[in-house]
């Protein structure tokens, strides 16, 4: 199933070749990195806060501090070739202390990781650049948000530009009253982006690889599903895409990293509209939870990927290895017990690949995920499904998927009250 | 391409369930249950005599201490639900201590793994139980060697009964001068295990693997080449067996785990005779080399269902996930520099998986292996052999898999005359 070009590229050594990686951040991507890490024998060293944290409970070697801890991450940085990342939330002024002082090489670079830090960056450059976005407004104020709702026709999505993930920092208002804590909030340059409420027929998710020199790898692009705005179910690849959409949607994401010099893995969430157009939600540039698919039914998962593309090794085959593979996320519910449920999960399907994280089960968290491979989508679907609710504990574990997994037309956004927590970044994926 | 069982089998928690194992060994088959450690968030711990042994580098855990030290052993089953192996050389008393006492699940248990363990019980089991072998012989001094030899028809092979790995403890023999050192180091009880000359066509290898409540999952038989004795090329499925001759295979690999009581995975080594019959070579009972394609070519890689197996979850599809995978071993050669080879290899192709054990190179030790899954047999043979020289740094890299890779008929093994290095089980693969 695999099309490698299998020419004979003979390369020498490179001496620039990059020997060990510093991850900044203990959530699961920096956890996941890991085994694909020890098959490259390349040396990783985890940043994080905790001993307890995801990624150091497994990690061989780990340094404690935070991410926004100028001393922390520069003393990561001093015992690495290259540094990356589990999150988006390391300050800039942090990362160009160690890029001006060649500390080790950051990738991908401040430069490209602001578009996935602040929203109203990316939007401004993307928009200049003449990538597809949602209608946008930079507002400073209730009047300007007032402004920005009518001209969006009386709805629209407001976000904080910064520390939002899983939702937080995403709301739907329909005035500038629903919103009065963020504008009370706002400091004096501070700004909120507002959105046109795209009416979308469904998410999809675009991966590339990029390394140093440019080379990427796309692949397959993907359907996510969202529930309560937190990533679901991911279809790979997207139903229904035809070849040529395919391979539009494939350049739009492979442009934005050439564009933004992106180094490592990016994904570019995107709305396909009700009238067919493609837009883009937002990027990521580490491994997105729209690719743990491709862990175990990509000929590369995006883990290694992205450590190769990190280490300025060649890329793998981004090639799905069977016609179709879903992957569900396991996100906390009634169950404390993950393993009595995986062991439950595995019992009834020998097929399914589960995938726990070594997280404290607390309601709505991502814990883990599943996927299962196969040649017929409902069932591979419906398995799948069964066991994310078999592992989560849910009672309907023997019905069919449940509502919220299909693809639905205009699925928005749920207002969110919880306010975002930017001392827990963690949960990025 | 899965084909599993898919109703669903409701299972209560299980309150005996495994949750820690403990691996006594730190090379790379205790460093490649890891990664599969990490994705069932199953802690293991290691136990290794250094700091800088394969598994010990990439483990979270370690405790350092030999495999042959009643306290260290003893040390890790105590912080341990389940004890299992990197390889066979632990002595059968400390086993003993540790099940006498109940201080851990020791898995396989000493019962079966002795027969792992001692090449003549196992093969005086086997040939009790019914199982074909090759016709054997015990001798004790010379005289028993030469009348073995001229009833084996004047050349056999002889073996050390413990203690062997990767032909250390193997040798062909004409007379009983051939092996005098051997004979002069018998103890009072000691004893040679002599074994007919298998005139073979190929060597095969079955794996399955057990659960302690009986639950066993077989995977397609494979095809096996050694180079100098050390396993070097794996075919999954083994070419041209036909369906009625597998299905024989893996009734024969199971009734073994089931009549030996053994639990995680066993490999049996098997010779494919000319004239068309199969004989058991040995057994090990841990994943093995023959084994290794499973990681990227199985819906489950043994490493994974040896921890599933020795934890007691349901065991995992053992189908393969392209109609072929080829593993060859990477074995130390020219090149000190395997990260620059790797680099060269995965350059070269895009499909490749290229696995590192982090051993430091010194000739013919196993420092890694790569996979390449297809549709074309020869196309992905030729590409696996590529990719290792290209690593190993063998000059011949741009050319056909050397002659040693293919199958040949009557391949006999090399006499050896470097002695067995007991202190060294770690290359048991
Ligand atoms: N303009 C919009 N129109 C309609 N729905 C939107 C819009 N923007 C966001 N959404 C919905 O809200 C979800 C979360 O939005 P977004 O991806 O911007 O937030 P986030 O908190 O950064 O999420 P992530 O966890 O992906 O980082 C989207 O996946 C989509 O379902
Ligand atoms: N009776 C025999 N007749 C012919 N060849 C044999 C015989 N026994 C062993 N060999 C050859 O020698 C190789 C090594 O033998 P064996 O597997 O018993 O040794 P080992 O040192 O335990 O190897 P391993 O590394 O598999 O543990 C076999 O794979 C086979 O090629
Ligand atoms: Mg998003
Ligand atoms: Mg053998």
């Amino acid at each position: 199933m695999t099309s490698p070009d299998t020419a004979p590229v003979p390369v020498a050594a490179d001496p620039a070749c990059v020997r060990s990686i510093g991850v900044v951040g203990g959530g699961q991507l920096a956890r996941m990195m890991i085994p694909a890490a020890i098959e490259l024998d390349l040396p990783l060293v985890v940043l994080a806060t905790a001993e307890t944290e995801s990624a150091a409970r497994v990690s061989a070697d780990t340094l404690l501090g935070r991410h926004d801890d100028p001393a922390a991450v520069r003393a990561l940085a001093e015992r690495c070739d290259a540094l990356t990342f589990d999150h988006e939330h390391v300050p800039q002024e942090i990362l160009h202390g160690i890029e001006d002082d060649a500390l080790s090489a950051v990738r991908p670079g401040s430069a490209a990781l602001v578009h996935a830090q602040d929203k109203l960056v990316m939007r401004d450059r993307l928009t200049r650049l003449g990538h597809p976005c949602p209608r946008w407004w930079e507002v400073r104020d209730a009047a300007e948000l007032d402004a920005a709702i009518a001209a969006a026709g009386g709805r629209a999505v407001v976000k904080t530009p910064r520390g939002g993930y899983d939702g937080h920092g995403v709301r739907i208002v329909e005035t500038a009253a629903d919103a009065s804590d963020w504008i009370a909030d706002l400091g004096a340059d501070g700004a909120l982006l507002v959105e046109e409420l795209v009416d979308f027929r469904r998410e999809l998710s675009a991966q590339v690889a990029r390394r140093p020199d440019g080379a990427s790898a796309a692949y397959p692009v993907v359907q996510s599903t969202q529930r309560d705005s937190i990533c679901f179910e991911v279809i790979a690849p997207a139903p229904g895409l035809d070849e040529e959409r395919q391979q539009e949607i494939q350049g739009l994401a492979r442009a934005i990293a050439e564009d933004l010099g992106v180094v490592g893995m990016l994904a570019v969430e995107l709305f396909e509209t009700v009238d067919g157009r493609v837009l883009v939600n937002e990027l990521a540039m580490r491994p997105h939870n729209t690719g743990h698919w491709s862990m175990d039914g990509a000929v590369t998962g995006q883990f290694e990927q992205h450590l190769r593309a990190v280490a300025s090794r060649a890329l793998g085959d981004p090639s799905p290895k069977a016609p179709w593979t879903v992957m569900v996320n396991l996100l906390g519910g009634a169950s404390e017990d993950l393993a009595a449920g995986a062991a439950a999960a595995m019992e009834a399907d020998a097929g399914v690949k589960v995938h726990l994280y070594g997280k404290s089960v607390r309601p709505g968290r991502k814990v883990g995920h599943v996927t299962v491979a196969g040649d017929d989508l409902e069932d591979v679907r419906a398995r799948a499904h069964r066991a994310e609710r078999l592992i989560i504990g849910r009672a309907d574990a023997a019905g069919a998927p449940d509502e919220t997994a299909g693809p639905e037309s205009g699925t928005a956004p749920r207002p969110r009250t919880a306010p975002q927590d930017p001392t827990d970044p963690r949960s990025a994926a």
